[in-house]
């Protein structure tokens, strides 16, 4: 099933509009093209309407956000929205900084986001921080593991029910839920970690995911996120001795532009709870 | 022939200074550097007419433009332009939003560019909407094949008299022309398009080349545009079991980095109409 | 004892904060994470603040400044230096333009660096302009070589003693100096000049390894420089046919993930003067 989701990305070539920091956004792009989606990146407020429209779905990243790039990230927000486009929520950095926990919140606050995406701590910040999320127990611990497993899935279950979307935590076990149920997967390997912005090419890789299966959005977010894991497994058992994170970072996404949907069910690793 | 002018850029090792979008900004200096050229990026307002002052040639590609980095685009642009150095446009993105269309306009009026490169469709945006160009019949099909391969020289050479400048129209087919002349080229393969960036690692390349041959730009452009594409032979006949786009990306740098006039000459694939 | 630095750099993982230029950032991320640091990057000045204080380092790249991210270095500089944190700045292009120049004299001013790093032109640039280094006798050759290396010797030694800082100035040989001793360092190649940002990288690693050990701050500098250049090395050795300088930016980085301090300390090619 979540190989058919990737395989829809290949045939619709979903458009992507990417406000994305500049640390990774070339990797993002790259690897919106390895799984068959196509990338645009624009920041400035007075371009991204225009170029939000034209695409299917939005790509919000805050890793190095600035005063102009968050009025665009409103502005392409707000007119994605209107015209019924998926968007994801990538709230780097949320509880490191000010400036980026209240950027995160109010985008929540403003933006019905299809999708949000981050790594327990940040969306810890988001569930304490929010207007439209505050009462969701955030007390859990600060990595998804086997012994935190239980309640970290009630908590992504109650924070996507409040929230209105879906989320995904990732970390060493992921977790997506809609509210209702949650996709425990245990794809990746630990070594990812050592690579700059697997994290930032997971979100435009489920953004594509999500543009292309419009009905089936959770499940098309699972999908994406097992294969950038399945990806990282299938980077590493190529690598060869004396290679490093920075070869690792090339075979991961040429892992990406040759997965097929068979290659994905095979190599999936979730449970539903 | 072309080969000879591949042999220039690395005997006067070219310094161009790039005001470019930050996607795609670590290849277009990587490649800079693999043809034997030198990259400088700068794009601040206050900064750049001093950069670009050193340089040989300027290189404006407004991918990710904002507010700032216009601004220092006309203003790098008009430093350079009254210097006489090489100045190339590569105007990605106009007619997909109304601020990147006018910017391209605007600065085509305002700047007598050298060289303007970019896909069949933005360079139809220009024709129609530069008082410079306007009058040209941009009535050409959105793709360049064998088919439209008549309408589409005919377009390029009226563009390129009126613009004054040698234009570049790259994709399946690439024409080069000076309003006389069209080099018709057949280098390259379909699969550099599942790159982010070729396009604007090309405007580099080409700038470097037209620095280093400033007698021949005509044919600097032409030599620009089948190295880019022989390289994406070479790297493509490189590439082993498992590799995918971005494996396929530092491959077509490596290509270039060792090219030298004999194997360019012996794998460009033209003709001139 | 140089190979100790790197383990401590392992070991303690080293939280940098960069404001860095946008051409090599995702490079310079690569690099913290290969040598076993954390990189974050922020140059917004209303988000400087609370980043750099999560940190242990801050590392300043002047490389594409623009007025925003000018201010955000003073502010990040100013808060680092309040708290105690390892500064490093790398004046990249000062001396190619009036901005560049005088904003890393204005930083050199204001904010007590504990390291500055660059090629020997900035540095003149920065002896000859700063208020707090003037009266240094800047009359030394553009190149540090066997034959200008008394005099290069001599004004870094005097540079670093009136700047209050470790002072790297790298190129064909190497020196690191705190204003008493001298490290002369002959690691590296000339290749690596073929690929953009290994400097940037350089002085993201520094930082780190600084961080890491910091009753031994000049020692330190020296066992980084040591360690791309051997990076350098061990990355040439492994080049196969056909690559070029975009596979040799991989490799490097490469070489930096698998080094351990042994292999640094049979590498490291110095002498102390």
């Amino acid at each position: 099933m979540l190989g058919k989701c990737l395989e829809n990305v290949r045939k619709n070539v979903p458009l992507v509009h990417n406000i994305t920091n500049y640390v990774t956004v070339n990797d993002v792009a790259n690897v919106l093209l390895a799984c068959g989606g196509s990338p645009i990146m624009s920041d400035e407020p007075e371009d991204v309407e225009d170029i939000t429209s034209i695409c299917g779905g939005l790509n919000i990243n805050i890793g190095t956000l600035n005063k102009s790039s968050i009025e665009g990230m409103f502005r392409a927000g707000r007119k994605a929205s209107e015209l019924g486009h998926v968007t994801l929520l990538d709230p780097v950095g949320a509880g490191a900084s000010k400036l980026r926990t209240d950027t995160a919140v109010k985008l929540m606050d403003e933006i019905p986001f299809s999708i949000i995406r981050g790594n327990i701590s940040e969306i810890k910040t988001l569930a304490l921080g929010s207007g439209t999320t505050k009462g969701v127990d955030a007390d859990v611990a600060d990595a998804v593991t086997e012994d935190t497993l239980d309640s970290a899935v009630k908590f992504v279950k109650d924070f996507a029910k409040k929230a209105g979307a879906v989320v995904a935590i990732t970390g060493a076990i992921d977790l997506v839920s809609d509210g209702d149920k949650c996709y425990v997967i245990r794809n990746g390997r630990a070594e990812m970690g050592k690579i700059t912005g697997t994290g930032c090419q997971l979100s435009g890789l489920t953004t594509a995911f999500a543009v292309a299966n419009p009905d089936n959005i959770c499940e098309a977010v699972a999908a994406a996120v097992c294969t950038m894991g399945l990806a990282g497994e299938i980077g590493w058992s190529r690598m060869q001795e004396g290679d490093g994170n920075s070869t690792y970072r090339n075979r991961i996404i040429d892992a990406i532009f040759n997965m097929d949907g068979e290659t994905l069910d095979k190599g999936a690793k979730y449970e539903v709870r």
